[in-house]
């Protein structure tokens, strides 16, 4: 299969594999989204007169077949594929000769590419979205489920005031409201249609860019070509914005999880199974799932800082640099699923300790509520400080670890369906 | 003025000069966001019966007067408070006595910091919002007002096809479309009430968060404790990203502008005074505003990776690395105010030089306008191509640049109405 | 071939696939260097009584024959072996039965993938240095050999003074000097035997690590058994400094080719072959090639953020993210040495423009040259500045392009033997 | 004062102001070295020819008045200044006339600034060079002071093995060794006489820069004219990864004393006053000051990525980008300065706890040991090794904590000599 560029000589083999890169792994994720982004443009040619229907119908059947065999697991890419691109046009100009060409008509690789992507980008959301939405419900379930049992809260790594499993997992359920704004962000950027902007200039011919945005069940166009083309490197790196969010909630979840599991903490566990062992020091659980997730999760929050090396500092218009994007935002994707997937598997065999509070190290967890109760009960705030503080010095200090927290998002108030309403309303901007 | 924590001992001076930082200086940009949320803590105090109404009514009214001083520019924090809180605090104290202290009731300064900042973070937002919509009607007006006049467009840093003014200003303006979604994510995340959290674990006093939710004209509440106190780091970084995206854009239209100045392109000019000279070549103009853009939006871009850094494997809770988020994060958000504001006035001066083309160098640019004329007087693609490319080998290649560029988003059909509706639509989402 | 920490219970599937992640594949550059550890490992042992010399070689002999196996490629990891060092042990287990085992008498895994990873870097860093110097070599070979051919110098992006292809390749190499230095600071972190520090805190049993560090040819120690563990990361990231420092220089150098190739300067060009062309633009050349090196040394950049990002805010100790880097790292340092590969294949069939400055537009370069021959006639330098400046405000500015750059580093005098001394010396800090 | 390019009109303001930016600040840390650049200039001048020695030594007198102003804390640079370099040179035209003018010949502001930064860049080497051996010096004695005091080792942040006070001071210690080096790469990238390079392409006069460079007490030259320029950026970040070296270094050690100070481990402690209370839980010992470095040190680690995204894919030459390297630079050195201070505060006022492996939750740190002990008594280490697992699950495991650690940098065996002989002469690079 030649080149579509090639002008009658062969390009050095060791050019070919640098510029081809990882290219045909990847390429083969966008295979359905590149049929599918034909199957439109050709709709379209045909509707402004480049195309007759009965050419029209056949390149769509012969597409057809080439999505059944991608869909079933039977397409790769030939090792004389330059992409993606030119390997469908090339099986159609196999089988439909002259006809298979004229689906190049009006496009150009670069938005055609684009289309692919935008495309690839919109499931990909999707399947952020629910994977988010299912780890939400777990943490929300897990919330209510140990609403009370109690917990030492933490600031400055010190042991501060009475928190709750159910403040814990409930927090991190909250907490993926506000990656899922940013997944919105993601989706309305990538929901718009790019194909009809050519090389990044348009064409002149008359295509029917509404037609094929309607086709393609995009929201609204890109419409000027040259930002149509501006939007690669920009969509990938909003996505990577929304990836990094959710990947620094993970890593804190992580942190949190390695630090309940160690012998100094010990606030939970897990089946042995779900940790490993060591060679030399019999007694250990090591939790190394969990490490390796907020290993992962910190790759991936360096992923944006990645993509604007590759794309500051250049001018508008396509450049090759932006091919290699595909090279650390596919893997990216691939990882965010799986952290999900280890996340939620992790979380659905947790085990909490009900006992943690009786230690005597967290009886001064309470001062706190002993000088608000001393308040309830009409004494100044800073009197009741000074005596709490007194009787902590003196070693004297003593509280019944009742807990009366009644405000919204409280130990005893957690307001899980409230929770719940804001993230389907934020979820609900994802299509 | 003593430190509200102080318990018999002064700090020693070196740890209070490195522990206070330089958040006495970042501090006065909060401080009208202190007061307000103060004055929203105090009606509430009184509501659940923490705080008699006579007391609350000297208390606003002192902190009234102090707001007035902050407006008005007369506020400074003293050398001796350790931040905004305590200096505020003091003032209360010093003039109202034990009613002064009784602010402070069912609220700490973690929960008081993050009501500060989501406010000033509103403030912000809304101000960025207000100044991409003016740039992007300053990109609108000139893509409209050279909508004729011709530019090659490159692909790869080639030569490759025509493009136009109209269509390189109007790239622009809809690529803010695009930053203007994850400003709205921004938004969205800052628009959440943490009052209340206290400490980041909540209180047992029985506060009305919705309440002050109403007062503070928040969207709705950070209802979680523990995530409103995570909400520390992850508001910032999702700002930042915003922040980041508008930077990315500004970079490629500063890197065009840079690369447009040149000599070797003189598609455009600025007036003298908008440019610097040599100390020993006399004849340069030099792009130093563009290239400044260029690097401080290069910082910027940088920012949410600063944010990661130090935010991550870092359980839950409270740290006071936090802090320092203001010393990357305040500075920043100076840098794009200012980033706009140079954009939008360089833009104002900008001349656009309309004889382009005419350089035999650009001539091949109409290469892919020839083939489609072939193809849609009836000559097949793959021909058309051969033939066109065959007249560049051979040097006879000519063509008559006129263009006839129709679709949506090409030269010939800006869509610029149709961008304005994606934009005001997108800006929507900021109240 | 059961893991060495198992108890009794099969690691579930999906946890045991997340945490074995793409070990086996990385692992398998690092089996050399295991065996090679091993080794200098149990000739220690007898040497300390806890191997009998009969043991010891019939271990020996059965690791020769594996390194044989590794260094004919025949080598691979087993499914179901979760490390490198596991399937070794195993093999040897196998084999020789109770002895295999002994093998991990006084040394844990941490300490075995120090050692492998320090040797596995000490041989990189060679590489990355001889392939430096090949570099450093063509540049310098182009350097002279085009040392008389004109270039504009820009400053700003401005056409400024006359350079030279002589100082432009020759600038390449002598900027590599600085590179080496990193990579020397690389060797010297890599150049320290870790292997006695067992799991991070040292062995009971009476290790010669001295005897080790000779027999593995480490320079010195990593005394400290915590520092040794300490130097997880740290070695990684310094080694990462270095990478991304030669990542700059080959990015400018790309940057560099990629304006020079484009239309609007014409400065180079290369054979057909090694750029691409476009399917609908015939006329264009495209320096994909380029484009790419200036992609992928951008990655390269990225990389000591990410080490940073996954190694940050963690207290001393072993911890299973460290795993991770060996994703990042390796496929970085394949990177690298394509990077070096594919920069030394373009140079060598680069051509370069001999006529650029009869360009009309370049006229101005030579400015500076008047005003300093005016000055060395006697004229005081502001006047001859003023005079020049008017002369080219007036369009009567004119120049015999003669050079007479006379300098060390200047047009006439590129010092192509004093810098190469230079890189012999720097170089020679890596052994 | 006029700026020296000034052809007859006033920039306009706003221009300016963001033009000259942040650079009167940092310059005056420059001007001493600007000084020092100009006297090694002009006698440069005088054996070319170019000045009298007349006018050189009244320069020189007026040079070193300007100097004694800097050293003594009199100098300011003007509104009017544009830069240091212009300063200097307008105040010695104000007072020596067309002489001062005569020390701009032969030199531009681009190679003056270079030579301004290496020679102050080899100043704050100097500088870290100095902290980082006096915390190297405090470490080794705090690791010889408490050689006896042990410690539980952990990995996976799960209690492990012994471990001791010993063993962790002397890590810090010989880790800074290997932070030296990258100092060493820093020092020679600096060490290079950049003078003569002019604006980057040389100059016509015949410049004797190997005398400004014995001059100025540089080791070598930048010869290449072009390199010279690239230095820029080259040498920010070089010694910028180092910055980042050192900081990653001291954040370990503040994450590891957050943690030891925590209730739940209790290793360490503090006097009262290096550490702060909460306004609400009067038993609170905050690590302020080890949370502070810990978030410094990350802003410091993501320096060098900054300097990466502000300086890729830009070509060669200068660019007024780099202006913006001193804003995040400059501050970067002061604060690895107050990082080193207040460590060094810190670590000098320790309590290390006597009798942390008391409590009860350590003693499986011995199951090691006893294995280990089994084996050197004869048992084959399988065996030893089931044996002790065995004891642990049915809770019979005892151990008398009774350490015979003698290896090379194990708890028994510090190596403290050692590691100061590998530090001395890896600072011994540094002069």
């Amino acid at each position: 299969m030649a080149k579509i560029w090639n002008k009658g000589f062969d390009a050095d083999k060791s050019v070919e594999k640098f510029t081809v890169g990882r290219d045909r792994e990847f390429d083969l994720r966008l295979a359905k989204y590149d049929i599918i982004g034909s199957m439109a443009h050709i709709k379209m040619l045909v509707k402004i007169g480049l195309l007759e229907e009965a050419e029209e119908k056949k390149l769509r059947s012969e597409l057809q077949r080439i999505l059944s065999d991608v869909e079933e697991g039977n397409f790769t890419l030939s090792d004389d594929a330059e992409d993606i691109h030119s390997q469908i046009e090339a099986m159609l100009t196999e089988t439909l000769g002259e006809s298979g060409k004229k689906i190049h008509s009006g496009r150009s690789r670069n938005d055609q590419v684009l289309v692919d992507l935008k495309l690839f980008f919109k499931d990909e959301i999707r399947k952020i979205k629910t994977e988010a939405l299912e780890l939400f419900d777990l943490l929300q379930t897990l919330s209510e489920q140990y609403r009370s049992v109690l917990l030492p809260g933490y600031t400055h790594g010190q042991i501060a005031m009475p928190s709750s499993f159910g403040l814990w997992f409930g927090a991190y359920a909250e907490t993926l409201v506000d990656d899922m704004h940013t997944l919105v962000a993601a989706w309305r950027v990538a929901n718009q249609n790019p194909l009809g902007s050519a090389a990044g200039y348009g064409s002149s011919f008359p295509l029917d860019r509404e037609m094929t945005t309607q086709e393609l069940d995009f929201e609204t166009l890109s419409y000027n070509s040259v930002a149509a083309q501006m939007g690669r490197g920009k969509s990938e790196r909003i996505l990577a914005f929304s990836i990094a969010s959710f990947a620094a909630t993970l890593n804190k979840l992580a942190a949190d999880n390695c630090m309940y599991l160690s012998g100094n903490y010990g606030f939970i566990s897990y089946p042995d199974k779900l940790t490993t062992g060591s060679s030399i020091m019999p007694h250990k659980k090591n939790p190394d799932v969990w490490e390796l997730i907020r290993a992962h999760s910190n790759r991936l929050q360096g992923l944006p800082n990645e993509i604007a090396l590759m794309t500051t500092n250049l001018p508008h218009g396509y450049h090759r640099d932006f091919q290699l994007l595909k090279e650390n935002l596919f893997p990216a994707l691939e990882t965010l699923h799986t952290l999900f997937e280890m996340t939620h598997f992790m979380l659905s065999h947790i085990s909490v300790n009900n006992n943690i509070l009786e230690d005597e190290k967290y009886r001064y967890l309470f001062t706190v509520e002993k000088v608000n109760e001393l308040v309830l009960r009409g004494v100044p705030f800073r009197e009741a400080y000074q005596q709490v503080g007194r009787e902590v010095q003196e070693g004297t200090f003593s509280f019944e670890p009742v807990l009366n927290h009644t405000h919204a998002g409280s130990i005893g108030n957690l307001c899980t369906d409230a929770i719940r309403t804001k993230m389907v309303k934020a979820a609900g901007g994802i299509g």
